[in-house]
């Protein structure tokens, strides 16, 4: 029979800069008597890792544009907010009803370049980690020093989506884990050569992970333990659809 | 210390027009020696529902209209599933690339219309239930009728999207939960008030689901337990974007 286990790790305690994620992951591990095993996929809520990184900003550190004082008012969103979506951003995608969708330096298409005001205290907001992978690779090598163990890593964000309502959590950097699982050539019970079997594992990982971690529960870590990944380094990179092949990019 | 669990189950067995889903899932909970809690979530993949409910096409039972036949050509798909899709769909959202995106009678917008040609033997489709909501009502009142328990239920499907590479699951039907968590106005831990916490939790554990389902594996059916359902009736038509606020509608 089929398993896995989501189990939440809570009481971090506050991630300040310079602080190694790994190091309070493992301590929080060692609290909740949890021994890593090889094949667990810690999901990490980008967050933390951004405040680790410091990639956090005073809102009144930045000097709004023309252009971010113009989207702002059209949006109704604070100008020095959208300075920093602008910064953060590859392109606009689409604007409307007080949203914005960009594509983020990384490629990620998303609302807000990811910037977020919650869970960082007043007057400040959080950007997404510069390179997430190099960001999940740090602390799988980190946990690997302290432990002897090499989990896979998976950097979560929430990302909205086209059509659907609410977010979804999906994975924006990723280490020690092929995060699709291509099935294309296999045969199904009948025969039938499966052409579209592609999924997206570390996103539905994530996804997993987000149940065990909310949004105002305290919990910025989560085990996914039970899955028989492939040892095999991967990138997030591999979960952006490639424009060419994009049939929602051209507007 | 949060924690889910994710129970694959496997064996259902063949599943033919007329069988009762509720009864085989709980033969083989029976098999596997589970009980089922009242908290549980059964997520079920959409075909063997489909299957159940004779929602299975023969691809040359239908007889191709000259739309389907162009379009199929230029697709470079079969005419006869052409047909099926678009009987199958409101209206066309996009072609290219031999992909075909529309929105379905039930307002979902995917590839094919959810025709699927997996698992259901060479010449033949599944069609999506006509009405998953329905669909998972019925399982869920008569696994009450079978044990006494009323698990909630969500009826998955695979669906792309657009940015992304990959596949993940979400519900197409819901029955005893309600698919998207509303957080909005709760405070964050520096008191921030939280404008756009809204997850799609039915979709997040269709996900959560999927890692232990796969697509050759012969799981059709996965248990989500230990998430603190409110037990309240909910739809899969609440995670469908309304069009006046849907950004990616309007072409």
């Amino acid at each position: 029979m089929k398993r896995l286990e989501i189990i939440g790790l809570s009481d971090l305690g506050e991630v300040v800069k310079g602080a190694s994620i790994a190091n309070l992951l493992c301590q929080a591990c060692e609290r909740a008597q949890i021994s890593l095993l090889k094949n667990d996929v810690l999901v990490v809520a980008h967050k933390i890792v951004s405040k680790a990184e410091g990639q956090i900003l005073r809102l009144d550190s930045v000097q709004p544009s023309d252009r971010a004082v113009e989207l702002a008012q059209k949006l109704g969103k604070d100008p020095s907010l959208l300075e920093i979506i602008l910064r953060e951003s590859r392109r606009i995608i689409r604007t409307g009803g007080g949203t914005i969708i960009v594509e983020t330096h990384h490629g990620f298409i998303c609302a807000n370049a990811g910037v977020d005001l919650s869970n960082v205290g007043p007057g400040y907001v959080a950007l997404l980690p510069r390179d997430p992978d190099r960001s999940a690779r740090k602390i799988r090598r980190e946990i690997e020093q302290l432990t002897g163990i090499a989990p896979a890593v998976i950097i979560s964000d929430s990302f909205g989506r086209p059509w659907r309502m609410g977010t979804v959590d999906v994975a924006v950097g990723v280490s020690g884990l092929k995060p699709v699982k291509d099935e294309r050539g296999k045969t199904d019970r009948y025969g039938y050569e499966l052409k579209a079997s592609v999924s997206a594992i570390a996103d539905e990982m994530a996804s997993a992970a987000e149940l065990v971690m909310g949004k105002t529960d305290g919990v910025p870590v989560a085990i996914v333990r039970g899955y028989e990944i492939e040892n095999e380094e991967g990138s997030a990179r591999e979960l952006v659809r490639p424009e060419a092949t994009d049939l929602f990019r051209q507007f």
